[in-house]
């Protein structure tokens, strides 16, 4: 099982990866039978080649993007729980979408799930 | 199933509660077949009772007790997730605990599930 500094230090590592744009680095981060939500009420997707897929996709939507931690990471058991901020421009415009993700983790350290809490309400534009 | 803002009030209202150390009417917010962890490695707690007791005996524990919802409430489907911090005193220490509390939601608009994600790091001398 992961300690909770490797649970933190990989949850850096996925915003760098998507601040980088690098579907590949972002899920070398997960399991290869993962389950991701993003947001949360979407249908699950389900391995990594899914996974890649849609982070991909929403990398070349976007002219530029960036993933913050914008607060402290709770990391307990299996468990990370963090506030982010996804900064992407499109079209000369730049918006923000604010974000609580929910990540779990198996005993190999890698991310079983990600679930991510953000709805319309939590997009503003800048 | 529960609006995105009577979500929210929820969550407020179950901040509030706690800091008016008034765990009846914390436990209304619930549903009576609920599920609390609390943080989310320990053993679950089933049934509005056992969630009454735990929260009562927290605020005996303290001489102050102060929850604090500290940034945006994500809400979205039938979850809300927020970070808080609860501000504790007991022989004249007063604790800080950084927590962020995935709530879940039922169709009668009460809470059916709060997991609540901290561990000792989450927790500061003022």
């Amino acid at each position: 099982m992961p300690t909770t500094d490797e649970m933190k230090a990989t949850v850096q590592a996925y915003a760098a990866a998507h601040t980088a744009k690098d579907a590949d680095a972002i899920v070398a981060l997960f399991a290869e039978d993962c389950v991701v939500a993003d947001p949360v009420d979407r249908p699950e997707m389900v391995g990594r080649a899914a996974v890649r897929d849609f982070f991909a996709g929403t990398h070349e939507m976007s002219e530029g993007f960036e993933l913050k931690v914008t607060g402290p990471i709770r990391a307990v058991d299996r468990f990370a729980a963090v506030p982010l901020r996804a900064e992407t421009s499109m079209g000369g415009s730049t918006f923000a979408v604010d974000i609580i993700d929910l990540f779990t983790f198996g005993d190999d350290g890698l991310i079983s799930e990600m679930r991510a809490y953000w709805t319309a309400s939590d997009i503003t534009q800048l």
